[in-house]
């Protein structure tokens, strides 16, 4: 077992969030994301084409769907679904330890736009 | 968020390994596995269709791929690939604790075969 184990392994340094792809075919990206007290910019919202799935692994994390007042906290081993466009904010990482989430994206039907891929 | 936790809700009684889906589409499914010192029935082997990723989550397990003579120990973190029919065995799993895994079964691009799903 030489692969970096996904709860450990963290990057020293950060610019950013980490976006990790783990594996990516047609029909699904998973991913690896690491936070670091990250937030969705103000007045941002995330609006995304695919499905997606996420599990938050460690840290914690509070996400805000449009449309709703109450932000659903995540703690390690709570996963969420998100619908394919159903736009969504991340309102704050852990500021204390590091986020770590799996990420995934996936096509829930065959779709027509996807002949280019 | 009503859903159990993914690290902690386990049943009481197992008569068996847990397989419980969490996303099924025509192309992929992904499923939490809860394993209490479980391994493959001696001489079996699991060779399947689809591509597998898995993430042990908690507890601790050792696979086996044919063909190799060194198995495989995964600890919570530890992540494994195994490509479609590519012949594996659990040899064993944590005998304290329950192991607890993600498995992500998916095609690595469209087949022919998938018509009729």
């Amino acid at each position: 077992m030489n692969r970096p184990n996904l709860f450990e392994s963290i990057p020293d340094v950060m610019e950013g969030e980490v976006f990790e792809p783990l594996i990516q075919t047609s029909h699904l990206k998973l991913e690896r994301i690491i936070s670091r007290g990250h937030a969705t910019p103000p007045g941002e919202w995330y609006d995304e084409e695919m499905e997606e799935w996420v599990i938050l692994l460690k840290g914690s994390a509070g996400l805000l769907f449009e449309g709703e007042t109450e932000m659903r906290v995540l703690r390690p081993g709570d996963d969420l679904h998100i619908p394919s466009h159903q736009r969504h904010r991340v309102e704050w990482t852990d500021s204390v330890e590091e986020t770590i989430w799996l990420a995934l994206h996936y096509r829930s039907k065959d779709n027509k736009d996807e002949s280019g891929l």
